[in-house]
């Protein structure tokens, strides 16, 4: 996986943003590590980030070196599926939003 | 608060990624809390999201009006006291990215 921190801006964020419903199966999860691996294999994939809290509000960042290299991503066919089945079956809501990274900086580690 | 889902973009983002340091008492989620309620008074604030994962891993994406907005946040006084201390106390490490949103949808709701 390349190293995020290593990237200079300008660059390309997907930010996604749901909210679970309550009940729901395995199959969540298993989509969700299948869409991973998925992403990783797709052109122009820099990262990911993703953090699901108690509330069951999610946010997941994908990073992508090109605005093309996210419409690819968004109509992969595994990936539409798993979007339908999103909408009908696993999030009470969500939203979808790209944006483009222009700065970018880590913190220094302490020596 | 402004309804985020309302707002046209462009609009920005500020993408607050952190690894928690493992133990910690109860003054860094004050200070959370407290960054939050201060940040909403802010000129140009226009919403924020957070989730933080059982790994330790956190995501903060605060949404504003301007460029001018961010660099004015990043420069408040408590808020800089609050950076402070997380590089100190509270973060293994963190990586902060400014984006500019470009487009944004919902989920449309079922009928």
């Amino acid at each position: 996986m390349t190293n995020l921190r290593a990237l200079t801006p300008p660059y390309y964020a997907v930010i996604f943003s749901s909210q679970r419903k309550p009940a729901d199966g395995e199959e969540y999860a298993k989509t969700a590590e299948y869409m991973e691996t998925l992403a990783k294999t797709m052109p122009g994939y820099l990262g990911i980030e993703s953090a699901r809290g108690e509330s069951g509000l999610g946010l997941t960042i994908s990073y992508w070196d090109s605005e093309e290299a996210i419409a690819s991503w968004k109509k992969q066919v595994d990936h539409q599926e798993a979007q339908r089945r999103g909408r009908n079956e696993w999030y009470e809501t969500y939203d979808v939003r790209v944006a483009r990274v222009d700065r970018a900086y880590s913190m220094k580690k302490a020596r």
